[in-house]
């Protein structure tokens, strides 16, 4: 096919203005499981500033950086880290392999049927099992590991497997968020290996983008072929501090969005109020006892105190999932 | 304009073709600094396997992932890495609040202008030289002073701006690989806030695609704002096992194509190959002493031994710079 050059201008005036077309046309609501109100004009206000090519707050593509927290964010986190109920059956798949775990808490009482006896040593026992979770095998060993799990663990409350237990007003916002040229990252203190098994397929998150805690890593050649061992130690937290810490590590820009639901997400949210030009920092508030769970500043999980305070002082958007959100869960659509 | 269905779907029909044309009609030859041969052929060829639709070794564009080293591979390293010579007039700029560097090495030689004298200690010594360049300040103080230093510092040898001492044929094969669909990334030993403060403008790499060496990061509210402020210690070398546990960490799939110049990227190269399906591991070769610098097997700087053996016995493509490129330096072409 010959086209002249005039053919050529012409085609391509046509399908940019069609583009812009159909994105009005298409989109109608981006944003359908959101109710009308102020937390959602928030949202749509902040991304019409800063994508309108002549608004006095334009920020270039390259620069719309977005941050997620995960947990509590994007999927549930209740009863317990959906990460942590993964390391746990870990765990008990491999106890034949540690006899002496037996006889060590906190994996006597996890191996025992007894959770609670488990958790009574509180952070500790938690990372203990957790890091034994997710340890001594190779990075190749560990990803089918994670998503044969995912593909087959039912939650305790719901029964769903726990990907569907990601939060449809999340993922309609993470859609919409990089239908306007932002790029989006998860930053979450979960660990990195773990999301990455799933973030790409439920979130469209490509693991480059997924950021989280690390374990340490050791180089080996076996047999002439490289692996990469997941040792049994902790090499870096993503919460709190370390979540501004990782996004300039990681990402080496600062946010112009992002988005948290616990004070383990505050320092992300102030790193990202703190830049220049227009900013959005968010709270997903946990308020719905019947639809979700409802929590906040006396949970053991997702914790949400002082930011709390925080938000209302600094007018960030605070979403109470119970008023703002019509469905939580994707599958309350059927 | 009221556009029917059939005229959206002729259009893009028009664009598609239009778009296919004009990269086999502007492309020509993606790569002209590179001299014809078995090198560019390699390379050329690998791109052509895994891009085409029925290629049995066709792989998917969110998998093209190259990653480039930077000393020696993107920009020259003699006759000593570049960020080394920033540092020292760092520690230069900074002496007059430094009043004790005057009796301790390795900064009394550096003040006193015997540079030979600073290196007597090795390693160590290069290593406080950096650390005392590079730390006690914010993450945005920092960035335009290394803007600054890269507008202004001349190299000692050429005369030339820093960043006028990348390789040009090195930024077309950027430019095409990425045309192609490959993700470019830098994995560098370098420290990564100072390649970021230039890798978007000269390599066209985006922060959040440089990995390098850091430094531990101190998070902290001064009158109500936060800031991250670079201290005095490391935190991580990306160099050696260090680039495979980076790569893993930071984006988190096997890359399918890297490019290094010394030992020090050995295992990035060993990692690559080892994966599945088609893979490019290339080491560049220092070979031309009247164009750039001749150096290899026992060069303190950008040390290649092991890695040209490796290279021999298992095929990975070598660079001979002097026989391979038609031009080193973007300046050549006036």
């Amino acid at each position: 096919m010959k086209i002249t050059h005039n053919q050529r201008i012409i085609a391509a005036a046509i399908l940019c203005a069609m583009a812009s077309t159909t994105a009005l046309a298409q989109s109608g609501d981006p944003l359908p499981s959101w109710n009308e109100g102020k937390t959602k004009r928030s949202i749509v206000d902040f991304v019409a500033r800063v994508i309108r090519a002549r608004s006095p707050e334009f920020v270039t593509p390259a620069e719309r950086i977005a941050t997620f927290d995960n947990d509590g964010t994007l999927w549930a986190e209740q009863p317990l880290y959906f990460q942590f109920l993964f390391a746990a059956d870990r765990v008990k798949a491999e106890a034949t392999q540690h006899p002496e775990w037996k006889e060590k808490e906190p994996f006597k009482s996890l191996l025992g049927g007894d959770m609670k006896g488990a958790l009574a040593g509180g952070e500790r026992a938690l990372m203990e099992i957790m890091v034994a979770g997710h340890s001594n095998m190779t990075t190749e060993e560990f990803e089918p590991v994670v998503k044969n799990w995912l593909a087959t663990a039912k939650h305790p409350k719901t029964g769903r497997l726990y990907t569907e237990m990601v939060y449809q007003p999340m993922l309609e916002l993470l859609a919409y968020l990089r239908a306007n040229g932002f790029k989006t990252f998860i930053v979450s203190g979960g660990g990195v290996d773990f999301m990455r098994a799933f973030a790409e397929k439920v979130y469209g998150i490509p693991p480059e983008q997924v950021i989280g805690s690390t374990g340490k890593l050791k180089f080996e050649l076996r047999d002439g072929k490289p692996v990469l061992i997941k040792l049994p130690a902790l090499d870096f937290v993503d919460d709190k501090e370390g979540k501004p810490i990782a996004i300039h590590k990681y990402i080496g820009r600062r946010p112009i969005a992002a988005f948290g639901n616990s004070d383990g997400d505050l320092q992300m949210l102030q790193w990202t109020a703190a830049g220049t030009g227009a900013r959005l920092s968010v709270y997903i508030h946990h308020t719905d006892a019947a639809r979700e769970w409802a929590y906040d500043r006396t949970s053991h999980i997702g914790k949400l105190d002082k930011g709390l305070d925080e938000a209302s002082v600094k007018g960030w958007t605070v979403v109470d999932m119970k008023r703002d959100w019509k469905i939580i869960h994707p599958f309350e659509k059927n």
